[in-house]
């Protein structure tokens, strides 16, 4: 057992997810699951991927070991706003934000001495949520993302990892504003093109005609992405602004070039582009 | 029966999946093959797509009532050129190319009176190709455009709509030219979007690390396009070159806008646009 007391804040895919790993492994004696969403929280009792449920997130903390923030992005700061002052000493608080420098920049100024904030960001998901959708195999295999500072509590960074390889996870550590810059590559820049690219071909008038209509599965599986959730991306979009602004700079560069030699009619600049971007992404399957 | 003699030039996916599916609508009476691949022809006349393997498309095409010439789109004009002499009288040519307006210029202009050619694209296809990968079924229930002009001949474009009905397609008649905007918004677009992000994301410097090892499934499905054939994405983008700029050029705009609704850090903004393209994109499942 790694520890005794776990208490997940927003118990739907990933903290639901975390807590089943934990519990199959048994690194955690009991978890308690709090919730904005009574309904939410019921069932991921009922579901056994929780121990206890509570509604008072201030006395759950209380005498946690670890306190593992899963709500969205956004909300990570205010959550643990509310709970700082009621950890117990010795505490742990990780999250699952998928941007880290302004979270990690918050919490830590947040959380009181004594006690420890370890930025986190496992790279898993499916395209549902909620405690239902949750399975212990969600991590496995997968890679989590931690980013200390030099402020960070070795002990503390120490425990968070080994919960993340016993929920079967792969560890990664590195500074907050590299992790931020990486996914706003990765994952942040393919969001934008893919609502930017669907806004351009639903809003294109080409003689009055419905295009979309014509939409093959090409398109849908490109522009799946663009079925997520708006505010969610909204808010990642903001909260991560610098570097989206410059991962799109870069990106409008590379399609100015492509642009430019298909307006130039280069054959062998466009066989060039296209082969190298291709094996780029074989590169990744 | 529909027509008496099929000559399919070019037996991959599409003109073996076509030959299929008549056959099994007993449509034709008999289906001629030729390919530039030996082996792909031989596997196609085993497999009991064709009934029967030529290697001479001029004296092949003297007796027959269609050729479907179903080679990639930028061979469409030299096939026909070679053979257009030695058509029969009444003999229908169409084709599968995915860019029309120059292939229909073209091609109308190397048939001799008293032939026909009707430009064609059927909405279809996998990520497989050649003979082994056709199969009767690939048309069913998809669109087949066809783009007929002021001097087509009426019973020839009667004759190869005929044809695609009974291979299970829903057949549309359109201008070329509007195809070709309307492709370039759908398809073609999509897929310069998602060579250019691949590139991007694949020279993208962070601090020297691989970004493209961080990608999860959202950016595979995303890219998966990136993956296709260089050579024929480049012939295509220059085909239809003039409507593709202006896509590419709309796109922009999109781009540009969320941009500056990200750098101006306007939520009502942003909700706004990801709202309205996740609507356009479910619209569309």
């Amino acid at each position: 057992m790694i520890i005794k007391r776990l208490v997940v804040i927003g118990v739907g895919l990933i903290g639901g997810s975390f807590a089943l790993a934990l519990r199959e492994a048994a690194a955690v004696g009991s978890v308690v699951g709090i919730d904005s969403d009574p309904a939410n929280l019921e069932q991921a009792l009922s579901l056994g991927i929780i121990d206890q449920s509570a509604s008072d997130s201030r006395s759950a903390v209380s005498d946690a070991d670890v306190v593992f923030v899963a709500v969205p992005a956004c909300s990570i700061s205010s959550v643990v706003r509310e709970i700082a002052t009621a950890l117990a000493p010795g505490c742990i608080v990780t999250d699952a934000g998928s941007v880290k420098a302004s979270i990690v920049r918050e919490c830590e100024a947040l959380i009181p001495s004594g006690c420890s904030f370890i930025g986190g960001h496992p790279i898993a998901g499916t395209e549902h949520s909620g405690a239902a959708a949750a399975f212990a195999e969600l991590f496995k295999g997968r890679r989590c993302v931690l980013t200390p500072d030099a402020q960070s509590n070795a002990a503390a960074l120490q425990t968070v990892s080994s919960l993340w390889r016993a929920a079967g996870a792969e560890v990664c550590c590195m500074e907050a504003e590299h992790h931020d810059r990486i996914f706003a590559e990765i994952s942040h820049l393919p969001h934008a093109v893919a609502y930017a690219l669907v806004h351009a071909v639903g809003t294109a008038d080409v003689e009055g005609e419905n295009v979309l209509s014509y939409s093959a599965g090409g398109f849908k599986d490109f522009t799946r992405i663009a079925s997520s959730d708006p505010v969610m991306w909204r808010d990642i979009a903001l909260m991560n602004r610098d570097a989206l602004l410059s991962s799109i700079d870069g990106f409008s560069v590379s399609l100015a070039e492509l642009r430019n030699r298909i307006d130039r009619r280069d054959q062998a600049g466009l066989t060039e582009f296209f082969t190298r971007a291709k094996l780029f992404r074989d590169g990744i399957v």
